[in-house]
């Protein structure tokens, strides 16, 4: 990338600024003649539009890198007059006019493409309906040359599958990134908007070509000086919104429902008083006169000690309701988050069940919300844990408009430190039957809004990025961003696919390199689950950073979070007759099976179960057992992708290979601790023996 | 005290500002009548020394507070010819020189005084060879009357068994306090020393008149910024000197080992390069300039982290002994902590033995160290924990100045929001013997230097003040600051005498209230015990802040902190035949009795012995009863303190009810927090029942 900041020219390469536009130089043969054939020499691009502007200068940044090769806008085409065409359906260009009839353009959606080579014209054009149509369609194109795809025969429509496409940023005004993991925030620093708008352009790029469409730039825990953000520091705002526009992106701002009281207008933030909701509309007046696309409010209400409805007897609905009404004129929405639970719980309270809480909160008021309210849900009833059942809140709401919230941020899963590929957790989620309308109702066509036909749906995202140069703190981690956009763009792509496809566009197409680290990310969510959480039992981490083994950490809190271990035994009973009875908010079978001790699934087994350390899993083994052989296999297995990863070395850039090396060492270490800390205290605990005799101490 | 922030004056009545200077009003009757015939009208000084008029204005302050009478220096006796006389027994004054004969002066030691009441010159005299000896007599006089006692007959020689009766703060100078529970330092404030000498005189004063003659103002984590206060913050330094010579209190500062370098001037901290020994001369050359009467440096040294002489392949005599030479010109002295270990151990390592570790360092370098220095020896092996046994250095080291150090600070005793008064585990402390030279050796005698006839010897303490109005957070943790002085003046006071000092000079002389107050200070560190710590158990705490129970909080650290507990039994094996060796350190019986399963004392069995929970105890109750009785009655007991403190509404100031009534809640609560944690973990893990059958979890 070209905005790197010049002091750091001699880190950068191999520093993984550039990450997934890295445009690495292609090898010599039939592909790259054919690339060259088409791309060399001429592009045409009519709009002088700023996004269509942007698809050309990514173009040519693509090209030149990839293929050495320099390609003008206006040029005229090469002597044997192939050339390549950008555009809007209606902006203009002859070409793309020539090339897409009226058929080709009723397929495209608002943020969708056609590609297509035409031989007649001597043309590959990309077509679509709005300049960001156009940058995704280019950068598409950029990937099938990065990724050594034919583009003689091109002819494809593509379409986002889920309309909001949104990543979260938990970064605070004061610098620092709730759960940030790389660094420091790259948006603020020490309560001052950056100045550094050439990495906000970068990022940008990042996000619009792995297809994110709208990002929330602030903590969605709103601390006092944040409140200002729809005041005071409007301006600092607009500027970034004018970047992200260029990419397609709408900004989205967290909001503090105490907002109206911070600001000292008014007294109370209860959302039936006509003074509130005079506040609020004069606040959205205010925000699109400078953000004219302003995407709308985040709002974390009456969770974990934030302020909301609650305090004034009202419900979530009225008080999402009143933030809709103020941005309805103005086509904004109000993304009102689900994470809303009992933090203040007595751990001797076994029946109060966290796991519940989302359910039992918002189920009762499905229906009631504006058309323009979205309720964010995460994946799972907990809290991104490496592994929870899905949250039952999807396919019980049936009139609310809803995306589910994934975690890239490794919050629960190594912290950017341990390399955990979640693209194949999401993936699992996405598929999963929530058996709504009687079944064939997965996830992924509840929150893609086709199941009940929502006027707003899609995904959102923790993002995990800083000021790291290489923005992830773990190369590796470089994955689950792109990954996330892309599988948001399209729930179809397969976990393989989009690890391939980041490979290639980050290290370059040598097939034996993509082997390895394809195999290394596919494995990583496998091995970090079997040395740290066993059979579904969460929360085994220090409390508050989160890092590290912990098996007691969050078992005398507050927080809901237990494993309820002792001399016999573990796992928490959620079942209906002896439980909990959170079982029953699934739906059908589905509601059976978590119920059923023999049918709940092994690897769920203790988040629905309390179990004797010998009971037998389906896999034959004891929950004892299975608890050492699968600690001391992922600690080896982790010792396994150092290993792997060290048969890179020489094959790609340097500083790409010592940086995850590094990483991929200290996982190797570090899973040795979460193997002996978690098998001494169950061997302490329950006394028996590992069969196999290992070490325990 | 006059000096309170003119702001703060409506909170003052009842903040504890005044804290054992408070002196109530003294109730009529023939002791009244009494100290109003001595102390009224007429106050012979004659010395303009600062020290004396500061001993001068206290007595005012006093008397006009305890009898409401006026007394003006120089002026006529009153009527009857009643008078009282403060002086130097050299210092010109007719009456201090008629009423003290020679052999009276020669009994009085540097810091010592006489009280004598002369009948035939109708007059109480205090005298004393120095300024401070005037300073302590007076208050001597002051206490005499706030408690009560006659002081017509007066007769005295007191003399401090101790020479040096130090404090040390744990002030940063960013304005935090290491292990602070008071609120934040009143020293520093964001890098800069303070400019209230006001609260700075007034501290000088409560110090002093508590018998404190030392203190080192900054942590002994010497961090980047403090490493230059003795360069650029040599003038701040020098303004709090000037407060604290007045009172009688030599300054002290913690200083880094890696000074010269930090400083830039060197490039070494090798002890025994010629650079870095001219450096540290210079140093202290620059700072006698300013600060004449200087104590000398506190050092931690290759202990957490903190640089020090292992560095340069040097030991620890090498480098305080470098240390020492710098200041030796100028009387000031090197205080060099013990608490030395491997604080990076592999919990699964049952062979390194952290309370071995003070020992080993410094048993091999006794007579090593020069004459001007002192090694401060933590109580314990291990850090200031509600029980743990008594460092077996003490008595081991016979050609070396020792001071002891104890925390004042409740770090590991609640953190002055339980209420835990420690002058009892410092006197058993005190009292314990060595056995060192063939028996009969307490500690007591080995800080005192009479043992050994060190040079140098003493007491110090982690100071437990802060911001907070009442100094001390809980109004009830002043016990421990004004004891901690006066056991350090004389260790054969028991801690009964010194609560009711205490006791007296705070709340007056109410019998009931006495008795009340008393009662609650004097259970305190045995309930403290009784619900979190059983049987020499350490460190069942959450880590790093130390604050509430967390069972397995340091058994899976770095910290060389364990307890062992699996499902048969707990504690650590310290014995030679089969564990660390540890008991070994001690001398004569005392190393048999702790080898000993049968002899070892009870409150420290699992300390040296790891057992089953269904050892029987000396008590006849088996380990895990024990347990569960203990945490059962503890948080019973605990409820009782505040009953009882709730008994004295309205017999005491309302304000200093109702701080201590909130802090009281607060530790019932927080007791029975403290034991269900503990009662389940074992419970838990044992799965051994509570023969009383009460609820455990």
């Amino acid at each position: 990338m070209g905005q790197q900041p010049d002091n750091q020219a001699a880190t950068i390469t191999g520093s993984g600024y550039d990450a997934w536009l890295s445009y690495p130089k292609l090898p010599q043969g039939n592909l790259y003649k054919q690339y060259v054939k088409w791309c060399r020499a001429a592009v045409s691009v009519t709009e002088e539009q700023d996004t269509v502007q942007a698809a050309l200068r990514e173009w040519q940044r693509g090209i030149t890198s990839m293929l050495d090769i320099e390609s003008e806008s206006g040029a005229e085409p090469a002597a044997d007059g192939f050339t390549v065409a950008f555009g809007t359906f209606h902006g203009g260009n002859p070409l793309i006019e020539a090339i897409f009839d009226e058929a080709a353009i009723q397929a495209v959606g608002p943020e969708g493409f056609a590609v297509r080579t035409s031989l007649t014209h001597k043309c590959i054009a990309v077509g679509a309906s709005s300049p960001a149509g156009v940058l995704y369609g280019v950068f598409h194109l950029l990937r099938l040359i990065g990724s050594q795809k034919e583009i003689e025969r091109l002819d494809e429509t593509v379409n986002p599958v889920n309309a909001l496409r949104m990543i979260n940023h938990w970064d605070n005004f004061d610098g620092s990134v709730e759960r940030g993991y790389s660094g420091r925030s790259f948006l603020y620093e020490n309560n001052r908007f950056t100045d550094d708008l050439d990495r906000i352009t970068d990022y940008a790029r990042l996000m619009s070509t792995a297809g994110i469409n709208a990002i929330a730039i602030n903590n969605v825990n709103v601390h006092a000086l944040e409140t200002l953000f729809i005041s005071t520091y409007l301006p600092d705002v607009a500027r970034i919104a004018d970047v992200f526009r260029i990419y397609g992106i709408r900004l989205f701002l967290s909001v503090n429902f105490a907002g109206p009281m911070h600001e000292g207008e008014v007294g109370t933030a209860d959302p039936l008083d006509a003074g509130v909701r005079e506040w609020w509309k004069k606040k959205a007046a205010e925000i699109y006169a400078v953000v004219p696309d302003f995407g709308g409010f985040v709002v974390k209400a009456d969770s974990e000690n934030r302020p909301g409805p609650f305090t004034y007897g009202r419900d979530h609905a009225d008080g999402a309701n009143m933030l809709a009404e103020a941005l309805e004129p103005f086509g904004g929405i109000v993304i009102w988050r689900c994470f809303v639970y009992n933090c203040k719980q007595d751990w001797r309270d076994r029946k109060t069940d966290r796991a519940r809480a989302a359910y039992d909160h918002f189920k009762p008021l499905d229906g009631k919300f504006h058309d323009n309210v979205i309720l964010q849900i995460k994946n799972g009833p907990m809290d991104f844990q490496v592994r929870e059942p899905v949250s039952p809140l999807f396919g019980a709401l049936e009139q609310t408009n809803q995306v589910i919230e994934f975690q890239i941020a490794q919050e629960y899963t190594g912290q950017q430190r341990h390399v955990c590929y979640l693209v194949p957790q999401w993936k699992e989620i996405m598929e999963f039957d929530t058996l709504a309308k009687g079944g064939a109702a997965p996830v992924k066509h509840i929150v893609d809004g086709s199941l009940w036909g929502n006027r707003f749906s899609g995904v959102a995202a923790v993002s995990n990025v800083g000021n790291d140069l290489n923005w992830t703190g773990h190369l590796l981690a470089q994955a689950n961003l792109y990954g996330f956009g892309r599988l948001a763009w399209n729930p179809e792509l397969s976990a393989e696919e989009i690890a391939a496809e980041w490979i290639s566009l980050t290290f370059g197409t040598d097939a034996a390199v993509a082997g390895v680290i394809s195999r290394i990310l596919l494995d990583s969510w496998e091995i970090y689950e079997s040395y740290t959480a066993p059979l579904g039992v969460g929360w085994m981490i220090n409390p508050e950073h989160h890092y590290g083994p912990n098996v007691d950490g969050y078992e005398y809190s507050q927080w809901g979070t237990y494993h309820y271990a002792d001399h016999q035994g573990i796992g928490v009973d959620r079942t209906v007759a002896t439980g909990t009875g959170y079982s029953a908010q699934y739906m059908g079978s589905n509601a059976q099976r978590y119920d059923s001790l023999e049918e709940c699934p092994d690897e769920l087994l203790l988040f629905f179960h309390h179990v004797p350390y010998t009971h037998v899993l389906n896999s034959g083994k004891t929950v004892i057992q299975h608890i050492y052989d699968t600690h001391f296999a992922g600690a080896e297995r982790a010792d396994g992708l150092l290993a792997a990863w060290s048969g890179l070395k020489g094959s790609i850039a340097e500083g790409l290979y010592a940086q995850v090396e590094e990483r991929l060492r200290g996982q190797a270490a570090h899973s040795k601790e979460w193997r002996d800390q978690i098998n001494t205290y169950f061997y302490r605990k329950s006394g028996i023996e590992d069969s196999g005799a290992r070490k325990i101490y």
